[in-house]
């Protein structure tokens, strides 16, 4: 079940985390989704003669996890997605876990607008990317089962 | 092949396009890599009785398209990913064909810093999102082949 948090129960201040590990498949769908075929994603050996030395993931899925965040957690289902923006701070390594840390930073009640800060951290605590969401959440509780996801094979 | 526009290259005013249809693939596998599933990117019967009447594709799933015109097209490989902000305009429906616009807006040259206005919009040229871009150009001319994507099958 996926449950939200409707604008008048959100409180500033409120938080909540959303984790996940980057893995190999994850790289290889995102470059499938978005069409970015850039070796140092994909290509081990190329990888390893650019400044990171290894594979990295697109910076933009580490903005995929932000908005499973919002979507899931903080104010999870019914959410409508205003606005976000990103500083992408560290490079992501494949099999690293990712954490997003939501906080609600200001409500808006003429629109039922909300400002969360975003801060995504590895394992080790670093961060990884900072932005801030804006959202127009939910007036009415929801509580969904979230879908199914498939099983995928690469390959 | 995909190959860059170097710093020095880069003009302001110039642009770039990149186009690619939201599959119901592609809306899956981006819930798979996020582990966002909400039932109204994925289940039919659910989404019908939301205000979009229909599955729609995630909002981040447009960023990813913005990424990857970024990396593949202007300035291509080498670049930096920096910053993004994104304002989401309109709802993009599986089936849509998106075209990221991309057009350099300033160049800050003690960083090699270039800021590219951002507008994807729909087979209708309606703006389904709009933003701004920060990279780091890369110094040196690269022309690379991307990396071949692999199949995927679902379920």
């Amino acid at each position: 079940m996926i449950e939200n948090v409707p604008y008048d129960a959100l409180q500033v201040g409120q938080t909540a985390e959303y984790s996940k590990q980057v893995t190999e498949q994850d790289v290889l769908l995102f470059a499938v989704v978005s069409g970015d075929a850039n070796p140092v994603h994909l290509d081990a050996a190329y990888a390893a003669t650019t400044p990171f030395g290894e594979r990295i993931a697109h910076g933009m899925l580490t903005g995929s996890l932000v908005s499973a965040a919002l979507a899931m957690k903080l104010p999870g289902p019914g959410t409508i997605y205003v606005g976000q923006s990103l500083r992408f701070r560290r490079a992501v390594k494949l099999g690293d876990t990712l954490t997003v840390q939501l906080t609600v930073s200001e409500k808006r009640d003429d629109k039922k607008l909300v400002i969360l800060d975003c801060k995504v951290v590895n394992q080790k605590g670093e961060a990884v990317a900072t932005g801030t969401a804006e959202v127009i959440a939910p007036s009415e509780k929801l509580a969904l089962k979230a879908t199914a996801l498939p099983t995928i094979r690469i390959g």
